[in-house]
């Protein structure tokens, strides 16, 4: 069923349009695969805000000089259980992909395998990188820095980004546990969304300029900020700052990235920060064998228990389940798969025309 | 300066005592020591919840043979990278101590170590063990799983504990970044002080037992739940049910301890439950070693900027500073090692009332 104001397209059929927009640009096959590849498993995951959108925003780092398409991506340095990756300014998912693999053949050999990234870009949504572990019964994890919208608790300074934490861990009988989420209570593109709908943001989400609680979706345009997950300081915000800080130490103070302020906006229209330390976007990336703590069947039957002493805790009046984390991205990706994937008119024209400079469409067909 | 209901002691004597607790029920004279020294740090960092108070649960759980005094706390499995570890129903300060030794030798030889610990207690505070990374220039890590008080998002039952995290960083001139925090918006032990001072707690820290907010700090005993850090789904408390299952599941599912609602109550007066699947608490350590990622100079250099960077963000109005977390454990220590830690007048008397049974006795000093 489509929705009213969106158009439901085929993931192959996005896919193969964005990766036809990435080899104009110079990517080679394989990175311009691999990009769509990510972007459109945040499409079927119902994430879009890290999907087909995000093209345009790629399109134009690429048109600034701040994205290239043909990085050399290498390991800068490494011991048998770590590594430090540059990504020379590539798009975010191609250093990703590459660091994930590497923890990975680390973990493989020494049992865990840790990896930080610098000078990357946006790289789509963390929890991707943190699935690639779940084949290889191994427990993934990944986190990134991002351009600071968030102000510590008692400041009004924007010095930490939404900073997300994915960690994905493989079970036997019951789907795999996904988490990925944002250190924040909520992400930019929901803010945007209600300011677009003329609706208020529950308190609890920004303040304003002088770091007074504001319900004004839109504070961010008036020197206001996104606020810790926590909220206020009565209710935690200095954990969800803790939180934030120790994904940006990570991703950014262990690789040489860009820290705090300093991470540079992934969209053209805002400059670069000049002289500013570190290079690029941060991320860090961890796959932990299973096994190199106990044999993974075991391991995985206690999972399984697990999920299942959650799935059925009863519920809170109003409510008819508990949900085990990865529970509506996998029930989206399901269906998206078959009655294809919901995309947003305006992001759709918006793409089309990053796409016709390029003489490429993302046609409608019947899904 | 003395606060009324309080009296101050000096650590070592406060130290003193408890060693001479531990020696009495059996332990060596080292690991009695070792206990003290995790008890009196918590005390000396303001955590008092974590310190002294909790001598009278370990004797208690000691006595009904929950706690073993002279376990043997050993390696089962282990890869270059990582380890798990039984505690034998130990103090959990014990297989802690061990734990973080081994995760820190495994560091230096092949760049990070990662040990899970089943069948252990209490450990104390979480930060301590993580601290333990600092002078060797790693970064630590540690978590634990705790006796279950928190719902998951949408749920009435307690399945997790308040689940700490904590992360050391060390930096060069800045003192070090030392987070330590529950995955809630606030600590059982807050509560209760909410409660014995007739106060009501504010809205998003509890839940009755049908799931609806509260305000009664004594909700616990009527069947509600602390809420997970976020409080409600609107403001992200799925995103603290996240966090307390991923520390859960590296406590837990991977070394074999008893997990979510099977974690055993760190108090005698509850009793166990029967057929529990896992062993005992489970808890969770890293060290990462610095230059197995850049050089700990050029390292180091970061972070005393990134901490100057964010100690001086302009305030929000009616705030004087933003913190660096570790701020305030650090300045307390200061403190209290020169005036001694403020001791609440009816905790010294309950600890006194356990230490006579041993002929030990915490006597008033001039500090």
């Amino acid at each position: 069923m489509t929705m009213a104001g969106y158009t439901n397209f085929h993931a192959d059929k996005i896919s193969s349009f964005i990766e036809q927009l990435f080899l104009k640009i110079g990517c080679n096959p394989i990175d311009a695969a691999n990009i769509a590849k990510v972007l459109v498993t945040a499409e079927l995951r119902g994430i879009p805000s890290h999907g087909l959108m995000r093209v345009t925003d790629y399109i134009a780092l690429w048109k600034a000089g701040r994205l290239n398409s043909k990085p050399d991506v290498r390991i800068i340095h490494e011991t048998p259980s770590t590594a430090v990756i540059d990504g020379n300014q590539c798009a975010g998912m191609i250093a990703g992909l590459k660091a994930m693999g590497t923890a990975m053949q680390k973990a493989k050999a020494v049992g865990t395998g840790w990896v930080s990234v610098q000078n990357s870009n946006h790289f789509g949504i963390a929890g991707y990188y943190a699935m690639m572990a779940l084949k290889e019964d191994m427990i993934g994890i990944c986190m990134t820095n991002a351009n600071p919208l968030v102000a510590p608790t008692f400041s009004v300074d924007r010095l930490l980004g939404t900073n997300p934490i994915a960690v994905a861990v493989p079970a036997g009988t019951e789907p795999p546990f996904v988490a990925d989420f944002a250190t924040t209570p909520i992400a930019r593109g929901k803010l945007d969304l209600m300011h677009k709908k003329g609706l208020k943001a529950p308190f609890g989400f920004v303040q304003d300029k002088t770091g007074k609680p504001s319900d004004n979706p839109n504070i961010l345009t008036d020197g206001g900020a996104i606020l810790p997950l926590g909220g206020d300081r009565e209710h935690g915000s200095h954990k969800g700052y803790c939180l934030g800080a120790i994904v940006d130490i990570f991703s950014a103070a262990l690789s040489g990235a860009g820290f705090g302020p300093f991470v540079p906006p992934s969209v053209a229209y805002l400059p670069l920060i000049k002289d500013a330390p570190g290079l690029g976007t941060g991320h860090f990336f961890g796959a932990m064998r299973i096994d190199a703590f106990r044999p993974a069947i075991e391991f995985k039957a206690t999972m399984d228990q697990w999920i299942q002493t959650f799935r059925k805790a009863k519920p809170a009046e109003g409510y008819e389940k508990v949900l085990i984390p990865g529970d509506i991205e996998r029930e989206l990706e399901e269906k998206y798969a078959v009655e294809g994937i919901p995309v947003l008119n305006s992001i759709w024209e918006k793409v089309n025309e990053c796409g016709k400079e390029f003489d490429i469409i993302l046609e409608v067909e019947k899904v």
